[in-house]
């Protein structure tokens, strides 16, 4: 029998059933360490094997750790039950035609050392009539089998520029950006795992690129990625925009008051892609900043867009998935990983990234060597 | 000689460079009663003399009436001079081409008895390569011939469905609305010229109309033009949407806390299109309500898009000019005018559009009997 620990969500945070404040290492996300499993032995039951290899914090689990009655876009986390989202996973056996051991693959899984993945066929029951659907069973999002890079590239790669961060820019960008050459592009949380792709795509499409970051160190960062202006926000604030005008598109990973300063200093027929909203997270909905220029979107005829990744995969997915391995093995694309040793560190490193924390790069947690 | 009185831009509305508080009658919006006019002598200049049958309040001129340092859509009024917006006016003498007396024009004019016309063709300074344009000189924007109705339907309908107020929704609604027939509309200010314009194009489309509005009568006015849903938001909130789910599209003519109700009760993938902010044109910016729930822009996949009726008339302003008034004349479209006598009585017309009003109907200045 082998140790099995696991990372469960023991309790919601406090506070508007759950959507206010964050969720604490020990208190609401607990290490379990009384599981065993029998890797040679336990039955697959048509299904497979795995043993992870790394789990990928972000901002967006935040959102399921919430009382079940309150209706979003992602089914709510179950108490009790392990947390469950992106990482990286190696077959070790199993039953299921088309996966064999030593397959690396990627998606949605529990935050455990080994599982018993289900049938593949048995997560995914959208029906193409009703996609995409206004609330997503992120549980039943399958795992999929990734190339190994076999060293041209680093594994970690699959959290960031290759994983959801990745894909979330690349879709959104080519979707919904319009992207001009030329023009400007604001992009806030350039440091975070989206934010730094969508430097790096806006700079291969020849605009300039202002970027806003929480640390000098995530600035020295978004700086090397190309970014024409980067400010941090915390001791400039926004208006600093005003001086690096004409801006054409927004690119928002954070809501609040940086939506509201781009809403004031953006061009007029500007547009903005509303990706995330970093700083709303943890607040309970009463709390979170009040926009009060929304009179500008009519005045400057803005156009203001919302999208989840599962949306655009279908039109989008497929180029990521061949376009950027290719940049990232001839570096045109960079990606930096910061890296939490073992899954008793997971809860603190999803607490670093929902802090903003002070590293430069996409936190991910290693679990165990591949 | 004749009596010429106008209705002068005083003095800025107090605060924050004149965004802030009402135009007062007497105080900001004076009457003028020291000009006259020789009729049939004034010098032409190659223009064109006309005579106001009525005036158009409009909550849009508010904007105008700011300092001119502060940027917008449109030019600042000029302090001293007199008001100009939208009228019908009728041609006493000209030295213009293809204008003649008695023809009927709608468009900007000064608010006063009679004019002197400008050339038309100094009057439209807007080269097609810079359009549509960032900012409109409003006061360039020219007069247009329109037909004398002929008894088919009051001329006052020139100042509602037929004027500004039912071009908005006509060019906003085929532009950007994308109805579709089954599904639910939520209309705010259902009672406004712009509003009731949108409630009978959205039942034309086949719509649900859920419509909001500040009084009584003008709930039963909204009723009438065949609304399903009417609401009282002084009294019953927006919250009342709630009841009336699902809401797959939000015309918005209110801004603030509409806005954010409306956000919070769409459906996800549904659009907003953004037409005014009636509940912001007299604070000051940091006054106006702040919305907090734009992160559900993204979660819900929601686009606003804002509009200015210049940008849309070369697509969709021929259909309206043919289209409107042959329903106005079957009595397929309603318009409904509540009638102020006399260019006196213009700056009380104004102030009573600002403050919401008690009446049902699009408010006009009687100026002159035709």
């Amino acid at each position: 029998m082998t140790s099995n620990p696991r990372i469960t969500f023991a309790k919601l945070p406090e506070g508007s059933n759950g959507l206010q404040g964050l969720p604490m290492p020990g208190e609401h996300l607990i290490l379990d360490q009384t599981r065993t499993i029998d890797l040679d032995n336990v039955p697959l039951n048509g299904g497979f094997l795995t043993k992870t290899i790394f789990l990928s914090p972000e901002p967006a689990l935040r959102e399921r750790m919430r009382d079940s009655s309150i209706q979003s876009y992602t089914t709510s986390f179950i108490v009790g039950a392990p947390v469950i989202g992106f990482g990286l996973v190696v077959v070790l056996r199993s039953e299921k035609q088309d996966i064999k051991a030593g397959d690396y693959m990627y998606g949605q899984t529990p935050w455990e050392a080994y599982t018993v993945q289900p049938y593949i066929e048995g997560r995914i029951d959208f029906k193409p009539e009703d996609w995409p659907p206004a609330t997503f069973d992120m549980d039943s999002l399958a795992l999929q089998v990734v190339p190994n890079p076999g060293g041209a590239f680093p594994v970690t790669h699959y959290a960031s520029a290759l994983g959801t961060p990745g894909l979330s820019a690349f879709v959104g960008f080519e979707g919904l950006a319009q992207a001009k050459e030329g023009q400007a592009i604001f992009v806030s949380a350039g440091g975070s795992g989206v934010g730094s792709m969508v430097v790096q795509l806006a700079k291969q499409k020849g605009m300039k690129v202002i970027a806003s970051a929480g640390s000098s160190a995530k600035c020295d960062y978004v700086r090397s990625l190309g970014a024409d202006v980067v400010f941090n926000y915390k001791e400039d604030g926004y208006d600093v925009l005003k001086q690096h005008k004409p801006i054409h598109l927004y690119w928002d990973n954070v809501g609040g008051e940086a939506l509201e300063a781009a809403i004031e200093h953006l061009e007029p027929f500007s547009r903005v892609v509303c990706c995330g909203s970093l700083s709303d997270y943890n607040k309970a909905p009463s709390e979170r900043y009040g926009i009060k220029n929304t009179t500008l979107i009519f005045k400057k005829r803005l156009t203001l867009t919302g999208f989840l990744v599962p949306d655009l995969i279908p039109q989008y997915g497929g180029r990521f998935f061949t376009e950027i391995p290719a940049l990232l093995a001839q570096g045109k694309i960079k990606s930096r990983e910061v890296v939490f040793e073992g899954i008793d560190s997971a809860p603190r490193a999803l607490l670093a990234v929902l802090n903003g924390g002070e590293d430069a790069g996409k936190v991910v947690v290693m679990v165990a060597k591949e």
